[in-house]
């Protein structure tokens, strides 16, 4: 009991933390384009569980990086998922009007502004990753790193597989190329950026980290499968059951419910495994291989 | 006579040059996605005369920058201008059929890929900046000098100001800024990317490039609203007269005709004037300053 009231605190204080930093990162709303920057404010402040952030910083706890390097490569991350949402939800690809329980942003806004959001929210990320104090080589790493996770064989080329399998009949295989880009990318890319934001990491120990972060990710998509399924639209703060509507393969789809259920602890477990090798420094990474796991929504 | 001959071919070497590079720092067609990969290749080579790699090319002459480097930075900041392309022609912004004489990225393929091209286009250009030799401090000042002039207090800035300006009544200093940011800082970045592609400039030529570019880019919009007001689409290999019909402020309809060709001209007097200090090592830069005047297209 007192493990996870620690880790809750963690959680509370990571997100607050994630959130001062996006507001000091993010131009001010009153700036000129005043409408475009409070879109991309609207986009990324107060959003989600911050999952991408907290891996950064669990990962950071293992080389000892300190707070502002963190926050700071927690916020481009950040805004890099948060523009691909912007850009997901709009009416050419998922068209989606939900997100976060609140309007989407074109919807909100409008789509071109939509648009904007999505490309400026992108730059920024870049600018505030080669910004701020820190080792230049590693910052530069840190740079090609992102750039690559978010890119046509990162995020965007995992999208791209998601657009074209719609009512296509995936292996199990395919399925799993496709995450491995469109959320798994991301998620390794978070994990590496919070090492890489302290010490240097070995080889074998951006292994370790790799294996950590393919088990997560898998993981979470599983876990986003199966909710889909299950949850309803007010749980999940967006519209659920849509991947079944649009005729999308999923875990639930070519494996069935309970299968997935077991993959996704199987996941968890590899996941656990995978940081043994760093002791009690990796509980937070532990931690959170949990929470994407047993998470409700 | 001769000069002119040498310009010429200069010009077209670097053409070559950033066709070579853009070719080498692209993903390959064959590799997946494929479809993407095809799409991002077709919204950025051979295409338009490469206005931005020219002025990375002519500014790194006077600093003695290497060639890689420069194709590097030219590739890098031409992929911004590819993929502003493609999202400013999608349905949503100015939703044009033609572009560079040649169906836009949306009507060749489809509207998400056209999304996601533009998407992934932006994080291939921070990669390859990011990448290869050369001094990382002056590296990771190209990165934050791209993606601030790419952001929303640049080129998506610009964009946004120019959605909300539709219908408008513009004054002369609201136009300029608009294209301050909408096409000049992506201009005046493709000058100090050159500029620090070779060595560090010191601050008094930093603010003499600063005021070529901002000359140069103003230059640059006054006669595309000349030639989009006189010429004619098969000309411009875009569909003309479309502010017009848009109801868009141009400095056309604000200055009218004759008095928009006097102020090319004296900011073309002005961009010469910039760059005198340099002597004749500037001769690129003050060509291309009467190559962005006297261009019919």
């Amino acid at each position: 009991m007192t493990e996870r009231a620690a880790f809750g605190d963690w959680m509370k204080s990571v997100q607050a933390a994630i959130e001062e930093a996006m507001a000091s990162f993010l131009p001010r709303e009153t700036d000129t384009p005043a409408r475009l920057h409070e879109a991309m404010r609207y986009a990324s402040m107060d959003g989600g569980k911050r999952v991408r952030p907290l891996l950064v910083f669990a990962a950071g706890e293992l080389f000892d990086a300190k707070h502002d390097a963190l926050a700071r490569a927690a916020a481009a991350v950040e805004m890099i998922h948060a523009y691909s949402l912007v850009h997901d939800d709009m009416p050419c690809m998922d068209d989606d009007a939900l997100r976060r329980g609140k309007p989407t942003v074109h919807v909100k806004f409008d789509e071109a502004t939509a648009l904007l959001v999505g490309d400026a929210l992108q730059s920024q990320a870049f600018l505030v990753l080669a910004d701020g104090d820190g080792d230049v080589v590693r910052k530069l790493a840190m740079v090609r790193l992102l750039a690559s996770a978010s890119g046509s064989v990162g995020m965007c080329g995992g999208q791209a597989i998601d657009l074209a399998s719609i009512g296509v009949t995936l292996s199990l295989e395919e399925l799993e190329q496709m995450h491995r880009l469109k959320t798994g990318a991301l998620l390794r890319a978070s994990v590496l950026l919070g090492a890489l934001s302290g010490k240097t990491p070995s080889d074998l120990e951006t292994a370790a980290l790799d294996k950590y972060a393919e088990a997560i990710g898998l993981a979470f998509q599983v876990v986003d499968d199966v909710l889909d399924a299950t949850a309803d639209s007010a749980t999940l703060g967006k519209t659920a059951g849509k991947d079944a509507a649009d005729n999308k393969p999923t875990y639930v789809s070519i494996l069935g419910l309970e299968e997935s259920r077991l993959l996704a602890e199987k996941l968890r477990s590899d996941a656990h495994l995978a940081v043994a090798q760093f002791g009690n420094k990796a509980q937070r990474l532990r931690e959170l291989a949990d929470l994407i796991v047993q998470r409700k929504a």
